[in-house]
């Protein structure tokens, strides 16, 4: 099987995550990362090429596919750039905060005729693509109800807040496109409630700390989520799914099993510190789901409206949340 | 130590269940009962006076507290009569349908100066008052979310759901009592969703069979409630707590600790069928705090006022539902 | 139904329990009880008949069925008197520690055609009885191994050691009891290893703190018991039975289902401490059962020949220990 | 930091697993494979130079270490050519079935001061490690019992029976290790008791496929493994330590975290199929650590040693059961 040839485009955290999974993969070559930032050296001793310049990799006719994983607001330039270069493109979401750059991207992309998924890894994550499965197979029969808890294990900095673009954009809407996913079924409505009680100055930066969003879904259900900036016993990721037949619940992965019995009860592991380690596999899985993609020409399970949705999806819960009233979705209309 | 001598006016299912716990308590003497519909001899072969006429039971002089077990619009008359006579008063929920007419209910009983303690058993059960005690020694720290998961294993018969009241004044009402409960603080504003999923007759009746109600908290925080009227796997009854230092989670309660391990997985036992299963234990304790508080002359720790609440909550709740908006939860005034 | 009226010989702390659970119970009458050292007027202001002469109880014509729960080196003349008079028989274990003198209370009981029910209370837990359940309708096929863990909070009085016949036969024959009821099958050998870690005064009093025990079985199978004078987290009694088909365990039984998240990981609750609150529902089963026995004239299912087995079984272990080899179990040879 | 070279020699399911580890780590370089069987275009396509003779491999000046990963009868003869060839050797168990055979080749690597490791993978298992972690800690106090539940899916081919030297030598070496392991103490005297209860041809072949082993431990302390040839529920792989301030217990791993609950009681995965997928983890730390320790200078933490006790014991095992009689290990004596 001839190997497919890649560039990334960005190798902060995220992007250095993608190359090592990629270089342990037979089947994917990694010729070339470009990154501003980046330490040359340490990648040309891996046998990989790492420039400054991203048109570097986007002009390499050997490389077939990128993994764009810089800072958002390249991403929509960088897509464009890379579609009309014929490249298929992996990028990590969102690809833009303004819905309509957003359909502005999608449709070069469109035209161009390449692959596009987004980073929506968590759909990859073993125990909820299991909930998927089990609601595509009608384990927990029709689907009542969808519940969502993420919860991060400390708040980010304040800078990072005060540009993310709210809470909901930057956090919920993760857990938006898990609804989707989850349920099968399209957002209508929503209801969100916000409150200030971790840290005063997120509040200062216009954002929430605490929030949950109600949803009433295109198939009758309701949907719940549930989103916290601290939660001390780490990253608290679960969902569940209540359905005419029965229910499926995805409790939170631990780094061990281990159980410690003492006078003061049992004790097992905190969850998993923070995405790194919780999604780790969920990361390399995605992205072995986009080659396959490519070499057997289908289109990506989390496409561009993919990416579209969940972002109008939390333009309405902030919307919702200010004004303390339900807010329909508007249809993509791409 | 002397025996406190009971009555109990209804024994119904409830009722019944009152009075073999009472049966086995050693401080505690069952008199008698009192019901237009009990089978006389079956309570006398238990050396209990039986009648059809709750007057016999409120003017026995020896008779010091009455359990009021009756039909829902009995109870404030019940109360009434039983709290002119003098006797300490242990009621099922709810007083009365009507906030007016508990208001005056409470009134009269206050000015009889006896003990009135209601019926939210729930308090009493040996998880949520674990989790209540956690948040009052601030192992929890600042509470931020109080999250309730109350789901029936099947929908009642279609008469109850007609003369409820509706979900949230039958079922959620429990849920609203438990908001406050491990709170510690008031609710102030419902934002109620519901739907018709699982029987359309429910919706024919003008209720609703699935629901999701968010709340904000007078101290900041916020709560969600999510019910249904059917979990085909049993009676679902869990909360969670999430503050400043930690999380507390209660997790359903199952008839054995047997998992069965198979080619298909590990099987766990599902949780008690229903309500009387369930909350078993918390029966049985609600009722020796209520001798306690008579017997220590203690205010009993779920008042008139907290029997009031719920309902003022209720009705906010169905009214946000059906206007699709939030609705603040308005004063108690007594 | 015809209430049955019974007496209780010997009311220390497990008489005292039946008494309060056969109070509970509609279908009996608890008439009297006698003992040495009982507080007449306490039993008297329940309404029952106390003395100190067992002939009291024994003698009395209305009484149909007496419990014996006095110490152990009077059971086996109690059974007879008791036998003699007609009166069926629920004794705690064991019935004496001499084999011979066990078969001759058997032979005087059996002759007497009265029932007799020994009381191994935890074939009757409902965790352990639904694995016994599982093992019989053929879940878990053909059995391959049965594994038992018995650990005690702590240590029991030195001078209850020096006088138990050491744990083989104070503590590990209830878990001899429990292999055969799990498994259905005898114990053809042991081969058992004690130590003493947990206080060298038991040492010196002759006995282990520290023993495992290893069975072969009359069906092939294996079996292997675990036991502990100490475990600081409580009483931990778990079972596991492996077969062709699968597996089944019964973990322990926790007081509330509340876990609490921190920093330090997610803490659930200890085991219940001791063996009444644990095995609390059991006391309650096995009496329904004896009386059950009665009314329809059946065989109760905890016979004199399976008080007979387990000490044959512990004397055999207690010899393989001593002597450091396997020891095969003799013929009960009634 | 200077990669170090290696060459693996054989590259079946082991070999091969350990080089899609090594190809994944940034700080190892593999230069060259060697094994009788392999297909050389594979291995050459990814850039590792690949022959049918260990012996290019071994001689290769640039290559620092080596795994030896091919069958059992030629692990002795490798690791002594490996070590007068001064490269450090990492080595798959056992070194040889022959404790002689064993003892002279550790003599050899000592002679030629090379860094030995010996693959019991399952000490850096995570949950295992961190078990052991806590009894070095004094978590659990002073040690009173180990138990370990080893149990395969389904039994071995019956071929591989015939060879094995036994289910002692060949399954049951494992868990010899991890109680040394865990314990931190020798095994003085062992008393085994087998069965052959699921396939008759394994008794044919002279083997059993159902086994429990009790030890004594030179701190005084017990120790009971457990182990079947068939859990029809997956790769069952449990430990428990039991000590004077508590006890703590590894679980087993699962594929995912769903739950999934139905009229039939909620249901969880089963544990991972087999040891590949189970010690995933172990494979990649148990080679990090080689690494360290040749970079660092240091003894690996695994050493021949450590090779060689656990052959003893098996076979010290072996001979119990076979005269059903305990039968003390035999010193090392290198």
């Amino acid at each position: 099987m001839k190997q497919i040839v890649m560039g990334i485009l960005g190798v902060g955290r995220i992007g250095s995550l993608h190359a090592d999974n990629v270089i342990g993969m037979p089947d994917i070559r990694l010729k070339s990362v470009a990154d501003p930032f980046l330490e040359a050296e340490e990648w040309r001793s891996r046998g990989i090429e790492a420039s400054l310049d991203p048109g570097l990799v986007i002009d390499d006719d050997e490389i077939e596919a990128v993994l764009i994983c810089s800072s958002t607001p390249t991403h929509a330039d960088l897509i464009e750039r890379a579609a009309l270069a014929g490249k298929h493109i992996f990028c990590e979401k969102p690809i833009a905060l303004d819905p309509d750059r957003v359909r502005q991207t999608l449709a070069v992309t469109a035209e161009a005729g390449v692959k596009l998924q987004i980073g929506f890894n968590r759909r990859f994550d073993p125990s909820f693509s299991k909930v998927r499965q089990a609601v595509v197979e009608g384990e927990v029969g029709d689907v009542y109800l969808v519940k969502i808890v993420a919860r991060d294990p400390a708040p980010p900095p304040i800078e990072y807040v005060q540009d993310s673009g709210g809470m909901f954009l930057d956090m919920t809407i993760h857990d938006f496109d898990m609804v989707r996913f989850l349920s099968g079924s399209e957002v209508e409505e929503v209801q969100a409630l916000g409150a200030v009680l971790i840290d005063p100055a997120i509040g200062q930066a216009g954002d929430v700390d605490t929030a949950v969003v109600l949803m009433k879904l295109s198939n009758g259900a309701l949907a719940v989520i549930e989103n916290s900036r601290k939660a001390v016993f780490g990253y608290d990721q679960r969902v569940e799914v209540l359905g005419s037949r029965g229910g499926i619940e995805a409790f939170n992965e631990l780094p061990s099993q281990v159980r410690v019995r003492s006078g003061e009860g049992e004790r097992s592991e905190n969850p998993h510190y923070f995405f790194l380690e919780r999604y780790r596999q969920s990361y390399v899985d995605e992205l072995e789901t986009f080659v396959t993609c490519i070499r057997e020409d289908q289109e990506p399970p989390v496409s561009g409206i993919d990416g579209l949705i969940p972002l109008l999806i939390g333009m309405a819960a902030t919307t919702s949340m200010r004004e303390n009233r339900p807010v329909r979705v508007p249809e993509p209309a791409l």
